[in-house]
């Protein structure tokens, strides 16, 4: 027997027939293999496309909209999904009810539109679930203090999911999505990327961050800070794969369950995990800007403050003495704001001259792995430079090392890094 | 000053431009004529079609639905307007916010997608109405004790209207429906019926019952229970229709009002106030019904029993002593369950031969007027034997003379009966 919290997202929900095909799912789930019954509650998405059509109504209303009208509205799409799939489980024969965000309650900050879950006092869905009761609860939506509706922002169903999975001490908080688990890299990249058994909270936030965009960071790290173990699957595998095979998808757990795995046999130990490549920063260059204390700051400040993220950051020896040019990476959705922003601070900066280059690319290891291991920066800078790839600009963390360079180059960096770091899947003769 | 409560149906509500239409006529509203402005709050329907949508979901994930689970889906529809009301309030500068049924909360019976309104005890509401918030609240849901959402059936926001305007002791209920207003009789069959400024509720209610299909009739005998006026008017008149003339509707008042208003001289007394008609009966006599204590109630209590409401009753005289032939109506829509109730009972209650017909229209004449003047059947049966039209059985109530004919006749006899009447508006020169 086991507590188990499955989310399943809006294109598994998109109509009744495929609402049909996730009750099954959830019916199979609830018999366990061999008999044991698990306990199951189930975080909805809105039917795929049902948001697009209430966030448009909102914009045709008032283009300025009030969030918290906003959220009446667009919480209105999961509100439906959850009644849906409660009716269809009972016509399965399960005992299942739906329990809307008011209702159980999910309990939100009061900022509409992007609240953060604050609680989930519910002691009434354990008892439920307990009793053989599936608990069909809204995912993206809550309500706050007042008693008004909330939402989480787009993709908040995920972290519904991980909350409502820490609320009810689930055993495993099962992410159902349209990619059957997380890969070494991204398959449509490199060929033979594997998909990966288990990786920890730390390297997750690692590579969704940096592109592969499985789960919503704001649930990985949730799940990390709650001790969630989180999977993540496939909900187009066959009806059949779930008590064929417990874990059909990508584990997502704390390093300590991570050692656990290796040293029980169930994982290798990689040094480096995966790589991610991200398409969407854009490069900033000043020149000239004078070498002495605070001028640095002067360019960085005024981008934190305007919540623009600053990533690598290099400092080259100016031409000049007394000068130095300063390259930084920002999203490149927010390049013309940044240089909107340095440009009126011209003067203070003092720099001369602003380049702007959003035709590059961030190439990124990460594995745990790397912490007690080293040489794979080593690694990483000969494979790609025995290929010609030149290295833009450098930053690191514990168990991530990437690299600035040319956009054209990433899908060969990718792979080389791939095939150096020992990650292909073996060829199927 | 006034504080009025508006509601506007699916046609008006469906799509974010007929919301903008709405909104100007609410605004509108509250802006008052000469510069007193009102206290307002609205009460919205579900996008038309939307509510069937949502209904064929249902349907679609479980035939036997839970109605539990089914209001949880078909509620949404008026949450979704009811955001878009707001947001579209406050695009033309309005305080607005949403209320849902939970939220007030609208307190009703347990007995889902059919509850009743118990309670609305929400002084929240008109507090915020007072300082110049325009209120919107879904129609047609709410909220049981045990905080689960409930609806009222279909046509239920009149009676939201209603009960809401109770709440708040509103000075009108304004009820925005495809018609102008209550006729005489049916416009399509007489095109001199004239628009009646006001009617009694216990008119209307019969009025409703017999066919002119204007205003769910629970919410006609709410308004006369709380004593609530209600008007129905027009959401396709011009946004200018309000200030110009602040009843363009039909009054549904009490006979006290009704009363002052022809002792002011603002109304005519009549002694008909419409004609009414309903194709929707159908006949069944039984022949040979042995005519002894009892073989009456053998017939009818199963039919009740059944919910089946029988309207009309004759018994004639049978060819044989001792036998008698009974005739009634039922609705068209339960014949086929009343002969199925009344073939199994053939021997106890003793009949010989079932007839039915569905080829029959009741024809009514109402009015508050007969209470005190005679001769108003006398006039009815008159009018329609000297056009030879064959009355098969009579029913009366106080207010009300009804009439079995042969459906071919229905049109006849309403344009016969408005004329005998003296209802017919005058003709333009």
């Amino acid at each position: 027997m086991a507590r188990i919290v499955m989310k399943f997202g809006g294109t598994s929900m998109a109509g009744t027939e495929r609402i049909r095909r996730v009750a099954k799912i959830v019916r199979k789930q609830q018999a366990g293999r061999d008999g044991a019954r698990n306990e199951v509650a189930v975080v909805v998405s809105a039917m795929a496309g049902e948001t697009d059509r209430l966030v448009n109504f909102c914009r045709e209303a008032n283009p300025m909209y009030d969030t918290a009208e906003y959220d009446v509205v667009v919480a209105s799409g999961e509100q439906v999904t959850s009644g849906l799939l409660a009716l269809t489980l009972q016509s399965l024969g399960a005992k299942a009810r739906s329990w809307l965000g008011w209702q159980l309650p999910i309990v939100t900050t009061g900022k509409h539109a992007s609240a953060r879950i604050d609680e989930i006092d519910a002691p009434g869905l354990g008892e439920a679930m307990a009793e053989g009761v599936i608990a069909v609860i809204p995912g993206f939506q809550g309500v706050d203090e007042s008693g008004r509706i909330t939402t989480l922002g787009r993709g908040g169903s995920d972290t519904s999911a991980v909350a409502v999975a820490a609320a009810v001490k689930a055993d495993r908080c099962d992410i159902y999505t349209d990619v059957d688990g997380v890969y070494t890299t991204d398959p449509r990249i490199v060929s033979r990327a594997r998909k990966l058994k288990a990786v920890t909270y730390e390297e997750m936030l690692e590579l969704a961050s940096v592109g592969a965009k499985v789960l919503q960071t704001r649930s990985v790290g949730l799940a990390m800070r709650e001790g969630v173990r989180v999977q993540v699957l496939s909900s187009f595998v066959g009806d059949d794969a779930i008590p064929a095979d417990e874990i059909p998808g990508t584990l997502i757990v704390s390093e300590a369950e991570m050692n656990d795995l290796v040293e029980r046999g169930e994982m290798e130990r990689q040094h480096v995990t995966g790589i991610a490549h991200d398409k969407n920063e854009a490069k900033i260059i000043l020149t000239r800007v004078p070498d002495r204390p605070g001028s640095v700051a002067n360019i960085f400040e005024p981008l934190a403050a305007a919540s623009i993220n600053v990533d690598m950051i290099i400092q080259n020896v100016g031409r000049d003495k007394g000068e130095t040019d300063v390259t930084f990476t920002v999203p490149q959705a927010d390049l013309p704001r940044a240089q909107a922003l340095l440009e009126d601070r011209r003067d203070e900066i003092g720099f001369n001259r602003i380049i702007t280059d959003s035709h590059i690319a961030k190439i990124s290891v990460v594995g745990v792995g790397m912490k007690s291991h080293a040489g794979v920066a080593g690694t990483m800078f000969r494979a790609l430079s025995e290929r010609g790839i030149n290295i833009q600009a450098i930053s690191t963390s514990e168990i991530k090392i990437s690299v600035m360079i040319d956009e054209d180059e990433t899908e060969l960096a990718v792979r080389v890094l791939h095939t150096a770091y020992g990650l292909d899947a073996p060829v199927d003769d």
